[in-house]
């Protein structure tokens, strides 16, 4: 299709009328047709508008409406074929094979959710049946189920321009949830956006669904986006970015006369520990999988091993000799934007600038622009403990070890931990009475745990959570990825007594969608 | 036992520093002993660091050493006998039967907890076995389970001295959960909550628990509460109270280093909908169940029914001259605390003030202090429409009426409604089309809806919803009454490939503890 550099508000394409915004392709800087520009609060308001006016349709559609209308996103999104991926490529620097992976994450994640609505366990029924004779009072006919919270605001992400982005994670979880949904689309891949937009569009009008289930805007976070978060008719947020976009967010979420739940993915170092057996048996091993896993996507993943932390020795100096020639050998990958690389260079630079850091290594640079040259540096626990600066994050493919002079100072630097959204164990037999201690002081920091492998790479599954106590996350009580996602967009309501005219048909006694649910505290099906 | 005047930290009794705290009887003025102290910043800090310390151990507690606890602490409350009763009636002028009837709530409810800690759903069990062979990618293996938040403040609300206090709802639902708590107590009735809370250090004892489980402070909302709230290993607050104190906490736990979740249940006025064929056919008897309902405890439920909406007309007209006569045949009845009485009266003032509204009928008054005078007033839907201060919660007996020009303009009544606990319809079979419109309205506007009933009395079961968007509550996502209510202060954590040494029991492939949970998406046991 031709990209029209447009808003799509409903089923219409309109043409923004503020400040331009292109995308610029990071490997050769250049600019990509077509220009978009940003939206006024005028299409705030017409989209809002058209999303309220939607909702209560939407949300009392079928079960199998619902899925279906996820999968036949799913199907727009692949009928683009290659230039939705040629166009990814060209916005985001990211290699054809990430953007094609990409793609079927993006898909696959559609029809987990449609599946997760056909199964119904979201709606949460119980039913309480009344007990008239009761003593000293009758209890009355009780039952429950969830509804949707109401219109949503999706940011998309940077650095997932399909999976965290316009139909991403967010997107799906709060269609699956009933919430239409107002996408404020990132300025670095406008067309990408637009294409996926243009598929929902599509994918909406083909399940005859009321046009205000979907729009897309354009336009700065400072202003279209503060303004949507700020529309009364918005009920939740889903937020993927930086620490400083988020509780901008979550402040004026807050402030509102009716404030809303803010779910914003923010910043993690996702710390890993080498315990010392296993850096003992297989340190190098170990050292050249932490590389791979710094490397993946330039760095450019909210799960990326920004923290390793040892104990000082030559067990960990032979890991940081061999992780420091892999880094050395680790060749320039073009960042996403122009700003984030250069935030990936001040960031760099304060490490290097810190009174208590050493720089290992650093990586191979080349001539194209935005190139991510890869970093490693160390520090001593007692400075990291001491040196707050030292938790911040490096968006991009730099890390920084930490030398415990025992396990005791390997504890407080776990106990230290601001909120992650993974924390990783290495470690072999012998240290698993290590591996336990550590691992009562992570749960709490942390969203996941893993052993013996690599944070990057987030299962779209059942089990997941892409969360974390903040600041990794503003609410630690849900995840961004997989199927319990959905549970971000929905609200219990209490039914008494209602006459079987009025009951909604899900909390019927025939149980008529087959749905599992807590009858009298027992579930049944 | 003998009221010692202490808080409780842990096992200690320790005497306040602060300012003098003593229970008045509002039925005879007079001031009871003993007196206590509001306890400084100090016991916050001891309290809080217990709770710290109690925590790792408290939650990995066995479902069943969990669930005996709660059972304790029932049995130990109801071991305390009269003196319960008595002490809760001279602190709050209810009647005996009142406290009776609260207290057998409070430990129902606390049995109740137990046997949903003994099922063990709440962990939220899911398992995503690993698919080593899966094309491109191979999958770990991934595990999730719910763990509790971290110790939690609890206030003590004034209206219910038992089952939303020291072992109320919170309380108990936070215990469940796996969190020590602190309580706050409600400085109206520090007698009763000195007793419930020794329970629960008996409790505590008994069952080889550590101290910092639980503590009860006393003290100034202003300084303790918000000192408690601001304390850093407090990772959740429960609060039942007025909306400027639950905006208050609200601000405090978000202006914090790490924001924390606050479930503040506020202000609702929880409107009931006279529809035209039921009001026509049993308006007298409608009338009188609403007197009834609006009169119980003097009105200091947050469910009381404080908004009638009806069509203007005859039958309106009589409905309201019956409810008036019901009215001014109320007796008074003793309010909780003189501050709570003068609060109603500037509030019933208000209302009389206005120039939009017009009283239909007072009730008796009596010469003993702190009796609330029923109250009815009337007013147009016009003015209801366009005049903020009418939608004011006036904590006490008395209801507003508010006269529709027709179906539509009732209609936007409904639509302009801020959030609230419940929303009643009182309907007969011709009234069922206009109930399916207003029920999509009050659908988005309350957790609770009720046909022919009336909203007082609040099931604790596992399908009650007390909650409802804001202002009702500060989190419409969760209940504060029912067994759901464990759900507040849990968060889940993903475990990934860990080895079988150093999963949690509870996920373990053999199902230890024969808990219901998600294998690859299917429901099992």
């Amino acid at each position: 299709m031709t990209l029209q550099g447009t808003l799509l508000i409903g089923q219409q394409a309109v043409t923004g009328s503020q400040a331009e915004i292109f995308a610029i392709n990071p490997a050769t800087g250049e600019a990509l047709a077509p220009t978009y520009h940003g939206g006024s609060r005028a299409e705030v308001e017409q989209a809002c508008q058209l999303a309220e006016a939607a909702f209560d349709h939407y949300r009392e559609t079928s079960l199998e409406t619902r899925a279906h209308f996820l999968e036949t996103i799913a199907e727009e999104i692949e009928a683009i074929g290659a230039e939705l991926t040629e166009r990814g490529v060209a916005e985001t620097g990211l290699p054809q094979a990430r953007l094609e992976g990409e793609r079927g994450r993006t898909c696959g994640q559609l029809r987990l959710f449609a599946s997760v609505v056909r199964a119904g366990e979201w709606l949460d029924i119980r039913l309480d049946p009344a007990l008239p004779e009761r003593q000293p009072l009758p209890r009355a006919d009780l039952r429950q189920r969830h509804i949707p919270l109401g219109p949503v605001a999706v940011f998309g992400a940077s650095n997932f321009p399909l999976a965290f982005s316009v139909a991403g994670g967010d997107t799906a979880s709060a269609l699956a949830a009933g919430c239409p949904v107002v996408v404020k689309g990132h300025s670095a891949h406008p067309g990408t956006s637009e294409l996926v937009g243009s598929a929902i569009q599509r994918a909406v009008a083909k399940c005859g669904l009321p046009e205000g289930v979907f729009s897309l805007l354009f336009g700065s976070g400072k202003e279209i986006g503060q303004a949507l978060v700020a529309d009364p008719r918005i009920k939740a947020v889903g937020f993927t970015g930086s620490r400083s976009g988020g509780t901008a967010l979550m402040a004026t979420a807050q402030a509102r006369p009716e404030p809303i739940p803010v779910y914003a993915e923010m910043s993690s170092i996702n710390p890993v520990f080498l315990l010392p057996e296993a850096l003992n048996a297989r340190g190098s091993k170990i050292a050249e999988g932490f590389v791979a896993s710094l490397n993946m996507g330039a760095g450019q993943f909210c799960t990326n091993p920004g923290l390793v932390i040892g104990l000082k020795g030559p067990d960990l100096d032979a890991f940081v000799a061999t992780a420091g020639e892999a880094v050395k050998a680790s060749a320039a990958q073009t960042m996403l934007t122009p700003g984030i690389h250069t935030a990936y260079q001040s960031g760099v630079a304060a490490l290097s600038g810190s009174p208590h850091v050493k720089e290992i290594a650093r990586g191979q640079t080349n001539n194209a622009p935005h190139g991510c040259q890869t970093g490693l540096f160390v520090a001593s626990a007692n400075d990291f403990l001491t040196d707050e600066a030292l938790q911040s994050e490096v968006f991009g493919a730099t890390s920084l070890v930490i030398e415990c002079r025992d396990s005791d100072e390997m504890q407080r630097v776990a106990d230290q931990l601001e909120g992650q959204l993974t924390a990783t164990l290495q470690l072999d037999d012998g240290d698993l009475a290590a591996a336990k201690r550590l691992l009562s002081i992570l749960e709490r920091r942390a969203g996941r745990i893993l052993a013996n492998g690599w944070p990057t790479g987030v299962e779209v599954c059942h089990a997941m959570v892409h969360g974390g106590p903040y600041p990794a996350t503003s609410d630690a009580r849900t995840t961004s990825v997989g199927s319990a996602a959905i549970y971000r967009f929905l609200r219990p309501v209490c039914y008494q007594d209602l006459p079987a005219g009025l009951l909604p048909e899900a909390l019927r006694d025939d149980n008529p969608f087959n749905i599992a649910r807590l009858v009298d505290g027992k579930r049944e099906g």
